[in-house]
């Protein structure tokens, strides 16, 4: 047990209260440096799957105009079959892997447009179809989770009376 | 001021020491805090940028065999010179895409075998080349960044003498 000595004690007993504040203050300083250090480890996990979704990103975004290319060659045909039937074969191996990779189509024709996935190139009057429903798809549109990676490209069904006669 | 009153200064004597030593040990804890703090930070810039190629390694695995598909399909040739050199320009895109994607090719044919990222899957002896080096690629290898996204597989030239013939 600590004896007092009658020189020291006017001495100590001044340092109580500023010991007593100080310590204070440190277990504060502590509470908060937890608070904020449990803050960081969440925000931190959350960054982390942003960081995995913002690489997939940049690798399948430059990769999707290579499908374009190649349905559009698909689409012009050829006189070789054997040939048109294996790149046939690569395209369908093509969207498998992309939807591997993570990425989805946008569904587009027939359904309402949508302007978070869709882009309104252009209007048709159009009968026997709501107004407001995708007609035609210009340009396939692909999401990843559930970010869109790239809008698709519609056109959108108008009411047959907008239509203006040609004179 | 605080002016001590007979009574209380024994008991707030007695305390002086556990204050002092509680005192010390928050600041310790403190300066623990923060250094973990640090430290934790300084692994997570790192583990944001390990995501982020995590991220493109998934997208971009299961595009290579695709690319793997193509060029078999060109290699066969076909008599529709049209719709053909539609598919070579698609290839060629591709192969900017995944390049832009960060993929680059491994290089191989006349290069020393690297078991880094050649896989051998057979010898052949060869004359006119230096014994180990690649003679034939198999199936395209790639890189992202500093690391493999996949190993070039080879055949491998052995010396003309290592060769048993035929009897």
């Amino acid at each position: 047990m600590h004896v007092p000595e009658p020189d020291d004690e006017a001495v100590e007993v001044d340092e109580i209260e500023p010991l007593r504040r100080a310590l204070e203050e440190e277990r504060q300083r502590n509470l908060r440096l937890l608070a904020d250090f449990d803050n960081f480890r969440r925000r931190v996990t959350r960054e982390q799957e942003v960081a995995r979704r913002e690489g997939r990103r940049a690798a399948l975004l430059p990769l999707l105009p290579v499908v374009d290319t190649l349905e559009r060659a698909l689409a012009t045909g050829s006189v070789d079959p054997d040939f048109y039937q294996g790149v046939a074969a690569t395209h369908r191996l093509f969207l498998a892997a992309l939807r591997e990779a993570g990425a989805e189509p946008v569904e587009s024709v027939g359904q309402p447009f949508d302007p978070k996935v869709h882009d309104a190139v252009s209007t048709v009057p159009a009968a026997g179809v709501e107004p407001g429903t995708v007609v035609r798809e210009i340009r396939r549109g692909w999401r990843l989770g559930d970010e869109l990676l790239r809008p698709a490209q519609v056109v959108v069904a108008t009411s047959p009376e907008v239509a203006r006669p040609w004179r």
